[in-house]
């Protein structure tokens, strides 16, 4: 890598994001104005060169973000952009409204979007195909008039070239002749293959000699590949929205793109150091939309660098760039090893480290831990999805025998639904702790929810600590589903401490049970984590 | 589209599913005997060609798939396929006990893995690179002379290629002279971008002329784009999981392959009329697998032709083939405007029609069927994957008045567990029937197996129908997973009178009560099955 002190790059390549114009269109996210100049904000610690804000003029939001943005962002690497359309029909662009909202917004960059395929130009638009012309070079050059950089998103670009390449071409020329720094080929209906869109863009390259951008839709599944594509082509400016948000199934994903640009085609399109923070600024864009981070996000996904086979970790022990296309920590991602029955002696080991138990040296213990797992796995049990159940498990055989803060003497739940009244739920434990025995009751919505209350109950007076454990998330997932309700029965438990998260595991004949045993180890885990020594 | 009848494609282009067997390195997936036998069941029924079921002899469980599939499982479309690896260094292929696992897991098609990147031969197998070919040459002839076809997977191809591209080029000379049908390039780490894919492809055919399948891992975002760069290439079988499922970030993902195959290169890779069954057979393989379906997912997912309104909305009604890529029909998807319930009615108008009800001539029922599915699946419940509780819902809305056998007084459910005994359940159910108050207690595993015979006991001699009427499967899913054991439950039950086999489904905060409202809809269903009249 280069000079750190490098804040901005040079022109020759654009990231451009546009999470907070077109990403806001994905089914169900709705950002406020202070969420949208927080993701503003990760995404210039991020290093992208442009940010699209909104369409200043369009909605009350997007007006006010430009005006905030103008006093309350101080960004170290990026431009804002306004977005916008091409001028009204039979108007004049000096006159139009919205083309002065967009000036009012003190961005210094415009991207206008104009209709590049012929049928949308008739039927949308409801104009001749020279206006169409006529409006595009009007508009930027009204723009440029005013001192405001321009890129113009060729709408339906793509579709358009193939039902009449002629008139794409034209409006092509029409944006660069006018002064538009970058003109952005768009996939607008997503359902471009890589090899069109290659073939297309060289095409255009060479016809109009304009600087090219690219805007994909994930329609196809394609929409990375399809920004490389014209890349590869000679496109130096790509459009993309964090976590590939956007309409439909969304667009290109910015992270992979420029993993691809800076890993693959060893590419500088970031600032120098910032690579190493896309994992972090992926989740935090995610909490910040509400929306879970995908776990299976290339590049910056929990799983993304997580290994399951066995028939992989004897090889990984040995070298682990046989088994990674890249190195994780260069997005800021780590590898991780799965422990499942798939799993051999070596990425116990593994895991163990992780954990920060060396069971290199003891091979007994490593394989007592492997034949424990695959018996309990066997059984119904799954560690890849329950780490704390799986430390819990190698911490009882490194100590040769359980951690227990507490005994079970019995526990009962009560469901019932009495005639005109809504169902209700009670449950009573009898626990013994500290050589004292505690009884406890409960209520709460469905009878794991009454255990954990009385559970809780039981203890706290004796483990204050457990006033910070809170029970997250709560799967049920029933095993061999041949044998009806009668069936086995695996809970998995989320809990958190408020500072860390951590899930256990359990499985019994019934969902009650299964509750149980995970809801131990959960709160065995948490006194753990909170430094108590347990019970002998 | 073409004739019909022919069930089986011809040779010409593989579609080759490893769901079960790359797809279940999956974090999270883990996959019992009779979810693989289902999954398969559902692939069979897409069309795929080919379906590797796993590793026989690696895992018992893999053993007992192969064993139950022989006798259980009834293929329309597709072969079976066992995969396994090339015979151990420095033996004979005829003396290899997991080559003859594969012989005796009786599927007539093989996959061997190979290693074909030097490194990994001499790091991971630790042998020379000339055994390495004897082991691919040995193997792949052992398994002809035992009439198996086989299949090569060059683990590692492509980075193999870029390493030593003379040794890789010389393992698929081996594998295709040693009698292997298919040698496929396996992108095994997922890093490769399609034009790198395209690239070595057409070298590869080009020198050694074997047939080319292609295998990649979606590490870089790529996947579905890699494997349609090698089918242009010339690689005429892709080898891809259902939603994408697989080690790390995933594989490539079948759906959006077969999509971009079928619509946009016009390649008919499945059975006449299946492609209608893509988005149905994904959810379905989701539900199986107990993972939420992707709703960006292309072509399949719910949001995948969802229109916000707006800009784009009078375009949408003058032409939809403006906005929107393909026909959602033809993959079996719709699409929604977010706005509108136009889309809504239409479809549950067709699904009327397939239930035996004619709701286009009434369009107040038709509204009123909808208003009534918007607001219950606003409260957690979901049709898709309970037919019979739409049937009644729509039975319900045609009648104008529920189908009711019995009604509820109240239930009770208590499990518990003692000192030193293993956790016990019963349930009693007060219900009246035929004017008769009915009493009655069961025990089962778990509380939802002791309400069901409870209920079952309580009215079998009023409708000894019940006795043929089984619950068969179970399903439980939390909905909004952020409040823990407090969250609303939403329970699925499959139910079968040994002819047919039905869905219900119930939702609640308390996952008893769920249970008991998709019980009431299973013996209810069951009941109008058997021909009997409703209580007024």
């Amino acid at each position: 890598m280069t000079d750190g002190s490098a804040d901005r790059l040079d022109d020759a390549f654009h990231v451009f994001d546009t999470t907070l114009r077109d990403g806001a269109q994905r089914e169900g996210i709705n950002l406020t104005v202070a969420d949208k100049l927080t993701i503003a904000r990760h995404l210039d610690d991020f290093g992208v060169g442009f940010i699209e804000g909104g369409w200043p003029g369009a909605n009350p939001r997007d007006t006010e973000f430009f005006a905030r943005a103008a006093t309350e962002l101080d960004l170290r690497h990026a431009q804002l952009v306004a977005f916008g359309a091409t001028r009204r029909a039979g108007g004049r662009a000096a006159d139009d409204p919205q083309l002065a909202a967009l000036v009012d917004s003190g961005a210094p960059v415009v991207t206008l979007v104009a209709k590049s395929h012929d049928r949308h130009v008739e039927l949308a638009l409801r104009t001749t195909l020279e206006e169409n012309l006529e409006m595009v070079r009007d508009s930027v050059s009204f723009l440029r008039s005013r001192d405001r950089r321009v890129f113009v998103d060729c709408e339906h670009f793509f579709d358009g070239y193939r039902a009449n390449r002629e008139y794409a071409l034209a409006v092509v020329r029409a944006a660069h002749e006018a002064g538009a720094d970058v003109v952005v080929l768009c996939d607008t209906n997503g359902g471009m293959l890589p090899s069109g869109v290659r073939e297309i863009t060289a095409d255009v390259l060479a016809s109009t000699g304009a600087r090219l951008g690219v805007h994909a839709q994930d329609d196809t599944g394609c929409a990375v590949a399809n920004t490389l594509a014209a890349v590869d082509a000679g496109a130096t400016h790509v459009q993309c929205t964090a976590n590939g948000y956007g309409e439909r199934v969304g667009n290109a994903n910015l992270f992979p793109v420029v993993g691809a640009l800076e890993t693959k085609y060893d590419r500088r399109v970031l600032p120098a150091g910032r690579l190493p923070e896309m994992t972090r600024i992926s989740h935090a864009i995610a909490e910040v939309v509400n929306l879970t981070p995908s776990t299976h996000q290339p590049y910056v996904g929990v799983s993304a660098f997580a290994h399951k086979a066995g028939l992989h970790a004897s090889a990984i022990k040995v070298d682990p760039d046989l088994y990674q296309h890249i190195d994780p920590e260069r997005v800021g991602n780590t590898m991780r090893m799965l422990v499942s029955d798939m799993a051999g002696r070596a990425s116990i080991e593994l895991k163990g480290r992780e954990l920060g138990y060396d069971l290199s040296t003891d091979r007994d213990l490593a394989g007592r831990v492997v034949a424990r797992v695959k018996e309990r796995e066997l059984a119904g049990y799954t560690y890849e999805a329950a780490d704390a159940s799986f430390e819990l498990l190698l911490r009882d055989e490194v100590h040769g025998r359980p951690a227990r803060f507490f005994s079970l003497e019995s526990w009962r739940t009560i469901s019932e639904q009495g005639p005109g009244t809504t169902a209700g739920n009670e449950a009573t434990v009898k626990v013994w702790a500290h050589g004292e025995r505690m009884i406890a009751t409960g209520e709460g919505n469905g009878p794991v929810d009454a255990l954990d209350r009385a559970l809780r109950t039981a203890l706290e007076r004796i483990y204050p600590q457990l006033v910070k454990l809170e029970l997250t998330d709560y799967k049920v997932r029933i095993l061999e589903g041949q044998h009806g309700t009668g069936s086995k029965t695996r809970v998995l438990i989320e809990s958190t401490d408020g500072t860390a998260s951590w899930s256990t595991v359990g499985v019994a004949d019934n969902v009650v049970a299964a509750s149980w045993v995970a809801l131990q180890d959960a709160y065995t885990y948490g006194l753990l984590r909170a430094g108590l020594q347990p019970e002998d």
